[in-house]
């Protein structure tokens, strides 16, 4: 059973247990409460239709990281790696208000290999100055029949759309919190979605822990 | 040998590996380049010269996280945590441009401890919803004899400095790699120090491997 895109069999293998796990959107209709920005944070698409990648990704709000994290309890970590999530800000203050994404937003998921020795460091990992992937989770309304898209970046600065059949898509839409977004790990926001009660029926279900039956055991004899 | 701060013996055990990584600063001389924000990224003092939190840390530029990072290898970590840097926006930009960090400078060290069961996830760590440390290094000129220090925060709002004789100001003194920060864990940050020559002379001369002998091998016989 794999949750892995189409798309990520490109990535070095120990990118691949991340997949899946992002979603991104950039808010066009939020202009009442737009600051003036120095770079805006609007999907762009080339003629192709391909997505640019938003190349200041690193200046949107941090989500949070992972290490190792995998779907598929199988998999063989060779080379240790953290996944970090970003967001655009105007979809993070949309959510702050609303528990739920606007259109236009847009999340990255970055993959670095981690390291353990360098400088002082004596245990533990950090981050590389590589990035092993890069994955774009967008919310385009008019654009997307299922409103929500993938895209996978390789060296290039442009992707084409990852095909709806892949797993990430199915994968998003049985298990994640909010919106097809794993809020669920994100932990400065899982609190604002289960207090205005944006959690999704589905996530709902999975973490409540099952009823315990309030018949009296059988008697064995 | 401890590298931890005195202030961090009020944290829990599992956090204080991660004593003496951040290093933080707010910028208040860079009003040119300042844009329209929600909230002003200066430092603030009561009037008794406590430093209060800067409550949105989580929306500045996210720097790097660690998982189980430790200056001490001896330490044992009963539980898994990561460690994630934030510093304020103007700075961010700042040192884009010239490779350190202006005055007002601030850094914020969050530490998390790791959960490893949770909703889909079958490997790897995820960030719980609780906050087990919090740190601020600041850097400002006028007001602390060596332009920076460190403040660590517990349940309150307002934090003491630590004093400067905790180990963490030596530390970062004789190992960071740019300004008395520890940059080289910053994988965005490294190679624009390293472009533009601002890397600190001891950091560089830790990193630089020992020049091999020129001398033929001694003959045994």
């Amino acid at each position: 059973m794999a949750f892995l895109s189409d798309s990520w069999h490109t990535l070095p293998m120990y990118t691949k247990p991340f997949a899946g796990i992002l979603a991104a959107v950039t808010l066009v209709s939020f202009s009442a409460a737009r600051q003036s920005r120095v770079a805006s944070h609007d999907p762009s698409y080339t003629a192709g239709g391909e997505l640019r990648l938003p190349e200041n990704y690193r200046e949107w709000v941090y989500l949070s990281s992972g290490f190792d994290m995998s779907y598929n309890p199988a998999i063989n970590m060779d080379q240790h790696a953290f996944d970090n999530v970003f967001v655009d800000p105007e979809a993070y203050q949309s959510f702050r208000k609303t528990g739920t994404w606007p259109d236009k937003t847009m999340f990255v998921l970055e993959v670095r290999p981690a390291e353990s020795r360098g400088s002082i460091n004596k245990a533990g990992q950090f981050q590389g100055t590589s990035v092993a992937g890069l994955e774009v989770h967008i919310k385009d309304e008019s654009r997307f029949a299922g409103k929500w898209a993938f895209f996978g970046f390789g060296d290039s600065k442009t992707a084409k759309m990852i095909p709806t059949s892949a797993a990430c898509y199915s994968c998003h839409a049985q298990h994640a919190a909010v919106d097809t977004t794993f809020v669920q790990f994100y932990p400065t926001l899982l609190p604002i979605a289960t207090g205005k009660g944006t959690l999704s029926p589905s996530y709902l279900k999975e973490t409540t822990p099952p009823v315990e039956s309030k018949d009296p055991p059988a008697k064995t004899r």
